[in-house]
């Protein structure tokens, strides 16, 4: 690229989340010599001896946003960039990525190598595939269901593509769900339980992306969690526990750009789902991990046959990767708990942890299986005795006494947020049973309803499945803080209220216990 | 939407090429409310009753581009919406197009029926889908091959959403190529002999989009190619022909949308190739057509049986929508004559129109044998036929007599564009016989010197396929405006010069004849 033109570099004050956008002014000389098109790539350079950064372009009319002799930055590409306003950039038409034939391998159907999976997901990483080409790529491993192999090649890729944090000790444990239950914060109670139970859990989560909170929402609601790595480690080591927000773009940055096309796509196909899980965990340097698996008509995973062939993916991958893994298949039927939404969340759980009546049996139960099978991994547990010891601490107090410890050293939230100012009840409408609560539906009326970003946004739900209504009783409470997100959540609710009301007494039958 | 929030209308000069964005600052109250993020879509209405547009938000952190009153607007979002600056738009988290579930059932493998396949159609049109639901779209039909009747009903439903011209009379004859091969110009003069044979051939051609140029970019080095429709069809009555730029956007507004992911992904599945094109050209009123199908190894079709498949996925489709298709396999081993480029080409055409003998002998017969075959459409014309007629023709001067009356009908061009200032021969480097040509690679090394858009940039070939070569002949010279453009064209001829020399003089063999 020495004799590559050259533009000063401005930044542009758009966010274009996870793609880097170039804007160059129509009458810049470069666009109309160089037959440059909206949406073609263009590859940046500071020194003009290669290609530091990949963007697409738009192109600009209007020389306030871009004047003809510079190039605009969008946010995302000024950043990866990292040179100062003024600085005079070379360009050049984009050397496609280097892994683009294997992409088309992969439209094709063909199964690729390890040697292909490295050289796909490093790019990702590094940003030089468009929105478009990652469409492509996410459609193109769900069509053709990627074989177990190209699973954990993907896996390793992934890993391999980011930072991985070393605890210096061994069993590092950990708990995940796969995600889809509205209010399934158990995370927040297996870690104080198995880490006053003495094991190393230095648990990060991510916030929410689709659902109305994650567990890094939630314990925003308490403490701060967003602290750097050596802080984090410092507090673990001294806990044996923590509770922070990590971050993807460090741990698994290829997961990073393809959760910005997965996401408004809705696609979560098995195999990515095991890769950008395991890939993540194994980053953030677990040995150990107990998998909740969730199955219900509307829940991620549908069927219990589906379920045991994810668990069974899921161990064969994680094998390969050298983590221990214990995956097991939950109820998934309905939310879990009464709060949906950081701060009701929050509520729930300190409830459960304080043996407050008020808080919820099912969230108390689920967290106690969960972390039984986390002190499990333990060598000198014996096997069936960890519901016992996970009751024992928590019944006692001690992963009460271990949150507030972890809470304190994370910071303490002062101004803890309040619930939403603004209540909407909803009422059964009839009498009979509830048949039926739709976890999607639900989440969706929390999430109109300004969670997670508004924290004392959500629903509380009154009822839950089985329980006998009358035509005025409140199955759930709206909770928000602006009249427009009440009113969005209200006319969904009024189309889909998510509960079914039947008249048959559902038989109480445990779906699965484990 | 009576309740939705409203924000004042700007135009934000950013062309985003067939996507709407919208542009809404961070500290805007309804982004802050209703937790909108960046790449989520929004639908916007001037009345509140509905949708008028859906797009895609980008979130923006500078007054000077929209401020957080404002709801900034794409040039191509601004002029679909049609309201003037200031108006106060309605805007609601978008309702998921209509036939999201049908693109998900296509992504799962599933065979869609003609109704789906309509929805799907609809509201690619109207611009529904974004680009990652786009990009999905297209990888999923070309992953599972789509069915005769599926890409029958795809083409149905893409004509059904466009503007259909009427010519009144018929047979309408037509005559189109695949594509891919540079310097195939010979509608240029199919046109002038089969008009002068009398019959109708009203041909609309687009610009080039990936390739070096296209009929309507060579045809405007001559004379005016934009014509409305009335004139258009007032000259192709009076002359029986006419040459003139078809508009995609009007006839196939799903196709000119698809373009725009297709294009970049370089995605061109055969069921998508044929709803494409036959689409446009039932739109355009064609009831006849010859369809050029080329075949070699940098050809888009690389084999005879793949033709053969192609051919008859044309002839199923083409019936099914009520075409009399004739599909030819030519040979595609090579470019056809020697200029590739707008100026470059049309002296070609030119040269074999006046009958100069300096003119290209291929494009000559195979201009001739597809306009044999276009007028064997005529029902007094026996079979076999063609050929003699369209030679007597041209020879007889009433060719060029034909194309001068269309010229100057659609307004001849008085500042004919001069060739590229600037010129670069690239050498044989040894003694040997072109034993192989990339259209692709000579493609590139043409538009790197800018064609189309510097109509006079483009590649001049000396040698063709077996031609005996020295080392210092010349195979090809480059012709550009700009020096940016020469160094970008030589940088990418000395890497692949496009041409093979070899020891063995090929065989002469014909590879393909019709």
């Amino acid at each position: 690229m020495n004799h590559a033109p050259r533009l000063a570099a401005r930044r542009v004050g758009i966010d274009t989340f996870r793609e880097n956008v170039a804007y160059l002014h129509r009458e810049c000389p470069i666009v109309r010599a160089e037959g440059f098109i909206a949406l073609a790539k263009i590859d940046l350079s500071v020194n003009g001896d290669g290609r530091d950064i990949s963007a697409v372009l738009n192109v600009v009319d209007d020389e306030r946003i871009v004047a003809p002799s510079e190039i605009g930055l969008s946010e995302q590409a000024f950043e990866q960039l990292g040179a100062p306003e003024g600085t005079q950039i070379a360009i050049a038409h984009a050397e496609p990525p280097a892994s683009l034939h294997c992409l088309h391998r992969k439209i094709a159907g063909e199964r690729l190598v390890r040697d292909e999976w490295m050289a796909i997901v490093a790019d990702i990483a590094q940003r030089r595939y468009s929105k478009i080409e990652l469409a492509a790529f996410v459609v193109a491993c769900s069509q053709f269901e990627l074989d177990r192999d190209e699973v954990a090649h993907l896996t390793e890729a992934m890993t391999a593509a980011g930072r991985k944090l070393d605890w210096q000790e061994r069993p590092v444990v950990d708990k995940h769900c796969i995600g889809g239950i509205p209010g399934n914060r158990t995370s927040m109670l297996v870690v104080p339980i198995v880490a006053a139970h003495g094991m190393l859990i230095p648990k990060t989560s991510s916030r929410a992306i689709t659902s109305p909170a994650g567990t890094a929402d939630t314990m925003e609601v308490l403490a701060t969690v967003e602290l750097g790595f050596d802080r984090l480690a410092e507090i673990a080591h001294q806990l044996r526990g923590c509770l922070a927000c990590g971050s993807v773009a460090e741990l698994s940055p290829a997961d990073d750009v393809l959760i910005s096309v997965e996401r408004p796509l809705r696609l979560d196909s098995p195999g990515q789902m095991v890769a950008s899980i395991l890939s993540k965990k194994r980053a953030s340097g677990s040995t150990h991990m107990v998998l909740d698996i969730p199955v219900g008509p509307s829940a991620k995973v549908r069927s219990m046959s589906e379920a045991q062939r994810l668990k069974k993916l899921f161990e064969y991958v994680s094998r390969h990767v050298g983590m221990t893994l214990d995956a097991v298949i939950t109820d998934g039927r309905q939310p879990i708990g009464n709060g949906i939404g950081p701060v009701l969340e929050a509520r729930d759980v300190m409830q459960v942890l304080s043996g407050d009546p008020a808080g919820p049996n099912d969230l108390r139960q689920k967290a106690l299986r969960l972390a039984g099978r986390v002190i499990e991994f333990d060598p000198d547990v014996r096997g069936g005795d960890g519901f016992g010891i996970a009751r024992d601490i928590l019944d006692s107090g001690r992963a009460l006494q271990k949150m507030n410890e972890i809470i304190d050293a994370q910071g303490r939230r002062q101004d803890v947020p309040p619930l939403g100012r603004l209540t909407l009840d909803v009422l059964a409408g009839r009498d009979g049973f509830v048949e039926a609560i739709d976890n999607l539906e639900i989440a969706t009326i929390a999430r109109l309803a300004g969670a997670p970003k508004v924290s004392g946004a959500g629903v509380d739900l009154f009822r839950k499945l089985g329980d006998r209504v009358r035509a005025d009783d409140v199955l759930y409470r709206i909770y928000a803080d602006y009249p427009a997100d009440l009113e969005f959540a209200r006319r969904m609710s009024d189309r889909f209220s998510a509960y079914r009301i039947g008249d048959k007494e559902p038989s109480p039958h445990a779906f699965v216990e484990f």
